[in-house]
């Protein structure tokens, strides 16, 4: 609840579903931002895969919608933006890829180097390069926030290092994949086979059509390496996480679990000695982590506050787009 | 993560077993405290309803145990402790009296015109006088933190007001009264009537003697009075709340619910329009706000990330002293 108002320019590195969801959460919530928080948010600068474009006083909405509907003025590069338009917090939302963390990475590492903070959704550069970015980011007296790479809208990370502070916090376990857990409900409330199920959730759009990173638990194991080192400090990369998929999950298995008052989820399971695997397992009926449909759910274990559950939405460009502009608002507050 | 060491002061005022509790995990996580936040944290006066401890070096571990168990120096009165012994921030940790606030709203004036920040598990003074407290806590230059007032150890207020900043807040619906949900939640697994599930309770230790103001919903809408008025900025006291609570409620309603799919809760809702409401609600089987046993549990209705729920242990002097600890750091990060 700041009382001087302050301008805080960005730019919007990737313009995809999420990076065009931050322009437009920004668009929407402008006002209510600057009357809330005092900061009044400007967008410098956007770049995607194709062009780029630049207005050092903020991009008008307009201006905006051209980029999104093909206008290209190619006068300069990403990393120009990144280094050259002067602005305070650089929007990384460009596609995961866990291979190389690129361009993600290169991203990061300039804007940093250029004295920007960074806020953003890929997951890529934090699981495979975490404690180099950190370390940079301390250096230059910077912010690195990067809630929207785990659990999409549902507050996990911040949850963790703001709110429960005064707390040890001893492990986390939960469902991190939408797509996983939207099959593995409709397997139990339909009876029907994976491959079925798989199919009417790549038709409503729910899976995509090469759905392998979610159901072979990667997607779920490079959150959990986001979580590992971020929430409990360990300097963990994907490959060292032990990782089960959902495909060989049959109804019959499924029904059997039921019977016996289970369900069968993908779970998560990082803690801050060893642990940190994906493999499906049994979850009582009763326990807060058997949620349905496509949500997301991580159960925290601490010393003092007992288990904090937490559910939400795991996906989604909005959401992510709003754990994004929280990030931002939360470098100010 | 502060790297510059920073020694704050604090008093407890109230100490029974949240206050009691407050002194027992400052001892348990001081050095962690230091490690992690670069905060010491030094108890440098307690207060109960009978005597007073002072120390402006930091009281001792055996000093606050010799208060707990009887040895009584009398030399200096509660307020005296506020005003008068230098410290940053006065832990309230009072017995709540929701007719006059008192003594905690004294307490807290006290403090607030005394320099001093306030973090309290004490609702009544903020179900009657938050604006009051609040527009002191603004012109004060103080914070005024109040985590554990609802839902203990489940972190609700500062998960809306930092982590879901960039969001709009439509509405906060949940259980908020363990008591409550325990005794529900015995009647639909065994099928006993109302006063005997409540006698079982009161044997666990899990209703009081009195148990009126938990089953007549009085704590529930005291807990929603706080966050109409923190979270929507609305100017709400007891008195505005339509309250109903569980004393009707029969095995056989919870039957019926039950064949349907359905259980019924004791449910607090609020938006920030007119609606302010407890009352014993049905609820899908299926939904997030179905928890059993003890549990609190908050669905937190949002305008850009869909529902976020929240599920923890409302009650217990360990989780409730554990907020404070949260909130005490949150002050300083």
């Amino acid at each position: 609840m700041k009382t001087k108002q302050k301008t805080v320019r960005i730019s919007i590195i990737g313009f995809g579903n999420v990076g065009g969801g931050v322009a437009e959460v920004i668009k929407r919530k402008r006002e209510e931002i600057t009357r809330k928080y005092g900061i009044d948010i400007k967008i410098v600068g956007i770049a995607d895969m194709k062009s780029v474009i630049v207005n050092e006083n903020g991009l008008s909405d307009d201006a905006i919608m051209k980029l999104k509907t093909g206008e290209k003025p190619e006068y300069v590069t990403t990393l120009d933006v990144i280094k050259e338009v002067e602005h305070e917090v650089m929007v990384e939302a460009t596609p995961t890829n866990v291979v190389s963390g690129e361009p993600g990475l290169t991203h990061m590492i300039t804007a940093l180097e250029s004295g920007r903070h960074v806020v953003t959704s890929n997951k890529g550069p934090l699981a495979l390069q975490y404690r180099k970015l950190m370390e940079l980011t301390t250096k230059k007296g910077k912010e690195m926030r990067f809630e929207a790479t785990v659990g999409g809208a549902m507050p996990i990370i911040s949850l963790v290092r703001e709110n429960l502070a005064g707390n040890g916090i001893m492990s986390i376990e939960g469902i991190l994949n939408g797509t996983c857990n939207y099959i593995l409900t409709r397997m139990v409330e339909e009876g029907l086979p994976y491959e079925h199920v798989l199919k009417e959730a790549q038709e409503r759009g729910i899976a995509e059509a090469d759905p392998s990173k979610d159901v072979a638990g990667t997607d779920t194991a490079v959150k959990l390496v986001i979580l590992a080192n971020s929430v409990f400090g360990r300097d963990a990369t994907y490959k060292d996480v032990d990782v089960a998929g959902i495909t060989d999950i049959t109804p019959e298995a499924l029904k059997l679990a039921n019977d016996a008052g289970y369900v069968i989820k993908l779970i998560g399971e990082v803690d801050r000695d060893e642990c940190l695997k994906v493999a499906p397992r049994l979850v009582p009926k009763d326990d807060p982590l058997n949620v349905g449909g496509t949500l997301n759910v991580a159960t925290i274990k601490t010393d003092l506050a007992g288990d904090i559950t937490v559910i939400g939405k795991g996906a989604g460009p909005i959401e992510a787009a709003s754990a994004i502009l929280s990030d931002i608002i939360g470098i100010y507050m």
